[in-house]
């Protein structure tokens, strides 16, 4: 598989570095035999995308903008830029379906070349896709082409230094296009850490985690994506906004936040400044038993509202205790069940050992059962590793699918049980549900949702019935749409209800403001 | 001096509560005879305003959506909501120019009442003034009438109710029109507080707090007043906004921060749902002393960036020191200097006395000196008092102004000296420069600035000259042009060079998508 400029680049009709894919291992295959029955259905992986729906003289015209060797139109690399990684995204890719191709794939090496790029554009009503790691699993990169000159795949690739460290203000500033080991590897070199670890780590990029307010599992440590960014540099069609000026500011409303979370639709995220941390001497994961998921959740709970939320701190319900992270003999003697947390401390020793004993302290207090490091560090090894499993699922007929909303501590027990309930109703058959809590605040936690179902004749359909019941039920109880995937395609038609109408209207009025033609993400975020 | 529903109404012409307003005590008296000369100036406290300039069928109107015992044209009412208590402010009250008072004022009782009067306001094209504490230094409250049937202050002074609390997940619902005391005993006999004490607290209110992006002295400990807020409801003249679903969420632009530093310019805050902490069992400040001003601020650098801040951090330069905090034994040797820091520490005994210890191990190691509880004390004692010398330095002549600013580690001591320099050369005679840091983050800090001049013939010219080498000094160091005291009509001057013109196109695309008729506190924030 090609890559470019030593990016990997993801399998197109699956997630993950391609060396990676593999078959359900066994024993896997034969539990989903049990459950769902084997239905092999191989991937059409040598479809071409249609022809280029784009004048010549425009390729032509970009070419001179970012030079001819970073202007693509080859079957492969426009196979490489359709769509992302959600669930009917993989279908579509697998059934053969490349009419999200775009129509070229546009490389700018700085963000003089992707103001070029968007005045171009705009000029010639080309839609633009912004394009970091392409691991969106809700949408956000399927979209809409009718009415424009031709769909223009942003690639941030190239735009990957490091382009400032200030080791006394501890900030760094990157470029877009570093995929998360990228920017990992030039902060390590520094003595520093982002601290940034969502499951996409791999493959998801430094813009892609400011306009998706991304959230990593180390975020109880180091904070969300969207509480470490100080500054934004952003290329609009109508100019360039630099926000970001000090630590803090009462300076009016705080446009930052309206350009987090803007999933390419307002403007083009070119330079990223974060606050970083020193790389931690010690990690160290530990497991912990619970009776049951709401013994797990008020500890959780106790532990952030008394300020010692560790770096790392997870529990799965007792359902994905025991078939997803199991092993039974450490949570407890068979049928007795028990949930599973895993609880990370990173840092300097000293401070990881007060920390750790502090924690500790609480949990046993509150009648947790240390299960030492084995079950952390299994956590650890496999924690990039789910989404390679759900390929090898659809492999075999068996749709999965994570959705994830959050909610307060008081309404935690509700919003599980309705999102439960609505996604076991939702297909008329079994479904597999299971749920962990990733994310922790003083207020309250996300729920993480995996659900696995057979794929049937229509999986697109069958995917499209289960999301709309979860997502309703979400709605219903006054919860989050979505924690930390952002909106997307798939969780647009929900938006409303979570910021009303008027909510909707703001966000109109500002994409009207900067991006009046409306070429970027066309569809995309903006009901 | 009226108090109305037991909340405590300022003095119209000075600073806080008009019982504690008094003459310029002894020895200071003295000090500024010695540097500046007296000049006693009394203020002109018995001026009427202008007749209400507006139709009495509109006052009428008013009356019948909130009732006649809140709709309010006397003169001492619309005396007491002229303005808020910014230097010029306070210098335009005391010549008796009451050229900005509002024609009526408007008191509703809860969100819908809020809604009505917007709506009334958008019929006849008044101009709505939302008026919470009165507290704005920066001339927030004195908005543009030219070309309005009239000017309204919205006064939410009867929006005063705990809505709800909600102590699992540690949250508060609060209305606008709440003044901190009044917030902090309700939520006392929860046993919870806010935890925001900014110097303004006595008078300041909720909404106020959102609407300016507050900063409060315990910030270090409990997180800016944008941190605490959940959840915002909002009257608009489109309509309702309800933002907040989650304690996170990646469900687009987080819409509440462009709310949270509107200054009533897009809409009036309604009720604000906080995160609420237990009353804290200790409560202990100490004072450190540093060899200089950049020996202590490199100190809480360490503490911001080893996860080590305690509730309250302060740090006064040598000057203030010297004058202000002054205790010279305490300081050191007479002309040995030295700079007074104030650490305080709030919460559980055991965790204050395991957090005192580990400040103060790194404070000594870096060459602190403790100096015990005393200059803690002291600080305590007077924490909300320095307002009340502003006013009395003005009945002998003497401008006394504060700014603050705030920037990254690396920039702090360029920018303390660009502006003392700009503030100390602005009028070509001896100006008294004072700064202290109040705002500790990982990434860098506050600078908060206090100048005393003569007042001379013109003090409002003097005051501008000063503010606008000041505000040059900031934008041109790259920092932010206000830290916690908001943009009011003082700043927004200077707003495009800190968010570009582009930025200040958002504000404006935002406002008329909001606030289409130009309604709200016209003139202020928005350039």
């Amino acid at each position: 598989m090609e890559t470019f400029e030593h990016t990997v680049e993801m399998h197109p009709s699956r997630w993950g570095d391609p060396a990676r894919a593999g078959a359900l291992p066994e024993p896997a295959r034969g539990l989903v035999e049990l459950v769902f029955g084997l239905d092999e259905r191989p991937a059409l992986d040598d479809v071409a995308p249609p022809e280029p729906g784009i004048a010549p003289g425009l390729v032509a015209g970009l070419a001179e903008l970012v030079g001819p060797a970073h202007v693509r139109t080859d079957d492969l690399t426009r196979r490489l830029r359709t769509r992302g990684k959600s669930t009917p995204d993989l279908l579509r890719q697998r059934a053969g379906d490349l009419t999200d191709a775009p129509d070229v794939v546009v490389r700018p090496g700085d963000h003089d070349q992707v103001a070029a790029v968007l005045a171009f554009a705009v000029e010639h009503h080309l839609a633009v896709v912004p394009f970091g790691g392409g691991t969106s699993v809700t949408g956000g990169l399927a979209a809409r082409r009718d009415g424009y000159a031709g769909l223009v795949s942003l690639d941030l690739v190239r735009m990957k230094r490091l382009l400032a460290v200030d080791p006394t203000s501890m900030t760094a500033t990157l470029e877009p296009g570093l995929r998360g080991p990228e920017a990992e590897a030039l902060l390590a070199a520094e003595g520093l850490t982002l601290g940034h670890f969502p499951q996409s780590f791999e493959h998801a990029s430094i813009g892609g985690f400011a306009a998706t307010r991304s959230s990593g599992q180390s975020s109880a440590g180091y904070g969300r994506f969207d509480a470490l960014v100080v500054a934004l540099r952003v290329a609009t069609p109508r100019g360039e906004l630099r926000l970001g000026s000090a630590p803090a500011t009462a300076a009016g409303p705080d446009l930052r936040q309206l350009l987090l979370g803007s999933e390419g639709a307002f403007g083009v995220i070119t330079e990223v400044t974060v606050r970083v941390r020193r790389l931690p001497a010690e990690k160290v994961y530990e497991g912990w038993r619970w009776p049951s998921f709401a013994d797990g959740a008020a500890a959780m709970r106790t532990l952030a509202q008394t300020g010692l939320l560790p770096t790392v701190l997870r529990l799965s319900d007792e359902h994905e205790s025991a078939l997803n992270l199991a092993r039974p003999a450490e949570l407890g003697s068979g049928d007795a069940g028990g949930c599973l947390m895993v609880v990370g401390h990173e840092g300097e020793p000293a401070v990881v050992a007060t920390r750790r004993r502090a924690v500790a302290d609480v949990l046993a207090g509150l009648g947790g059962t240390p299960l030492g490091e084995e079950p952390g560090r299994a956590w650890a090894r496999g924690r990039f590793d789910a989404p390679y499993l759900r390929d090898s699922m659809l492999d075999v007929g068996v749709l999965v699918e994570t959705l994830e909303t959050a909610t307060f501590w008081s309404d935690v027990e509700r919003l599980y049980d309705d999102v439960r309930t609505a996604l076991t109703g939702a297909l008329g058959e079994p479904v597999l549900v299971l749920c962990h809590i990733s994310h922790v605040y003083e207020t309250g936690c996300s729920l993480y949702f995996t659900v696995a179902a057979k794929a049937g004749e229509e999986p697109i359909e069958r995917w499209r019935a289960a999301k709309a019941a979860a997502s309703d039920a979400i709605v219903a109880a006054g919860a989050t749409i979505t924690h930390h995937h952002a909106v997307g395609t798939d969780h647009r038609p929900w938006l409303a209800a979570e910021i009303g109408e008027l909510g909707v209207s703001v966000l109109r009025a500002v994409k009207a403001d900067l991006d009046p033609t409306g070429i970027l993400n066309p569809g995309v975020l903006v009901p």
